[in-house]
């Protein structure tokens, strides 16, 4: 029994095939729980910055990641802990992160229950959409509550995403903005039911709470695509139009002519997460 | 003994306070090895791509990252993972990273064993200093040979180094060209030893041997330093112009005016890796 507990204390360190010890590298862990809101298992990775165990007394922010497969969640966990290092000059707070994988993910991340299409024209049919809403809700009602049961938190949280989880950002931001404190949009699918969050922000963006939110934008260049990128990020362009005349709204933006929709993210991340939590915006 | 196998086995898995199961995610291991070069152990953590251990015929180019600390080590091959998925549109080929931490950095790093002196005034002062060699020596008798018997290797190698890392792999691209196939040199220390790259670039540059070798050099805007940072950069573009006369190098470079010496780094490995490892580049 000793034995064991030893093997289970040192369960980090492996043996490799000439016997020199192998300590892993951990940065983050899975986790499940049932949602009865979604009516399925969930999974979700959380990260815990180096200082967690040595202080025991501080709360950290929460980032929560959607489309958080393993990849992205150590991707964008790593770029936190080193913009937060002394490496990279303390830039940030330390935070926790939370990914989100998806199950399925058009069902979780669209906004209505119909097919995408562009001026008449489908491009593309999925068998389940527009669940946005029920997802979110399933975040605050379920997912809030055992992260912030579990862990060291201070109640402020940032939402990421990109693409459809850039679409359902902007619609958890207008609908649900007691959610997050920060929310980074990066080249959202403005095409999405023909130009829903902007019709989303004229209908709620003065319902907005007297609460200081944060939001970082990022825009690729799709031009290559033709008429539908360039119409996205027009549209998009107009979000930020609509959002930057909110007084209450700390809004950034960026335009990244170099990257496309596939490979804007990491850049977004980078510029997204130093402006929501970088210096005095914490 | 059967239960210790079975928690050896499973060792990933931990039970949190709840009992709900929690799976590590492993962004690599630390293995170390004695070094008869430099007369001590020596740590290095070892990253393999996710298609590693489903493909096991393929081979692989190896990235090693110099000051390569824990923090610096998941995020640059948490960076290679997300370019070389299809997260991102599979920008690059799979990598594998090693990161060597430092013991004594301005021992390992530096190329001479003089004060750090700039017009005449010590900018600081080490116990021991100007072991790049040694340490280069260390790097290709010892650390590949172990990685290239214990890994799936393709024989090509990139090295990429910042400030006195980045003069190190300065030293090793004009000292031992046939070391690495691709450099990536961010924010160089071009003030040691009073432009020492440049004047080793003038002596060596002619003897590289008739191989493709990609260079990325990356400079930050070091202006609220004064004369010290202004002269690094020009030292730096100096450097680039050096090099940009040699026929066989395949140069990239790049100014970040919004970054300092101490945050460009992420900049430098986003760009630099998608320079040299991108489409036909690799």
């Amino acid at each position: 029994m000793r034995s064991c507990l030893f093997i289970l204390l040192f369960s980090g360190l492996f043996f490799s095939l000439d016997s020199a010890p192998q300590t892993a590298i951990v940065s983050g862990h899975w986790n499940k729980l049932y949602s009865k809101v979604l009516q399925e298992d969930r999974q979700f990775a959380v990260y815990l910055p180096p200082g967690y165990s040595s202080d025991t007394q501080k709360a950290y922010s929460v980032v929560y990641v959607l489309d958080g497969d393993e990849t992205r969640f150590k991707a964008i966990s790593s770029l936190v802990e080193a913009l937060s290092s002394d490496n990279l000059d303390s830039q940030i707070p330390e935070l926790i992160v939370v990914g989100i994988p998806n199950t399925n993910r058009v069902r979780d991340l669209t906004t209505s229950d119909t097919d995408f299409i562009f001026k008449g024209r489908v491009l593309d049919t999925f068998p389940h959409r527009g669940g946005a809403s029920k997802f979110a809700a399933f975040i605050e009602q379920e997912l809030f509550q055992l992260i912030e049961k579990q862990y060291r938190t201070n109640g402020k949280r940032a939402l990421v995403g990109q693409s459809f989880g850039g679409l359902a950002t902007g619609h958890i931001l207008l609908t649900k903005p007691h959610m997050f404190n920060n929310y980074l949009m990066i080249d959202a699918t403005y095409l999405w039911d023909d130009n829903y969050l902007n019709r989303l922000a004229k209908d709620k963006l003065d319902t907005l709470p007297d609460k200081p939110i944060s939001i970082f934008i990022a825009l690729a260049n799709n031009d290559h695509l033709g008429e539908i990128g360039i119409t996205n990020r027009a549209w998009g362009n107009e979000f930020i139009e609509r959002l930057s005349k909110h007084k209450k709204l700390l809004l950034g933006s960026r335009y990244f002519e170099d990257e496309r929709h596939a490979t804007v993210e990491l850049q977004g991340w980078y510029h997204g997460i130093r402006f929501l939590f970088g210096q005095s915006n914490e």
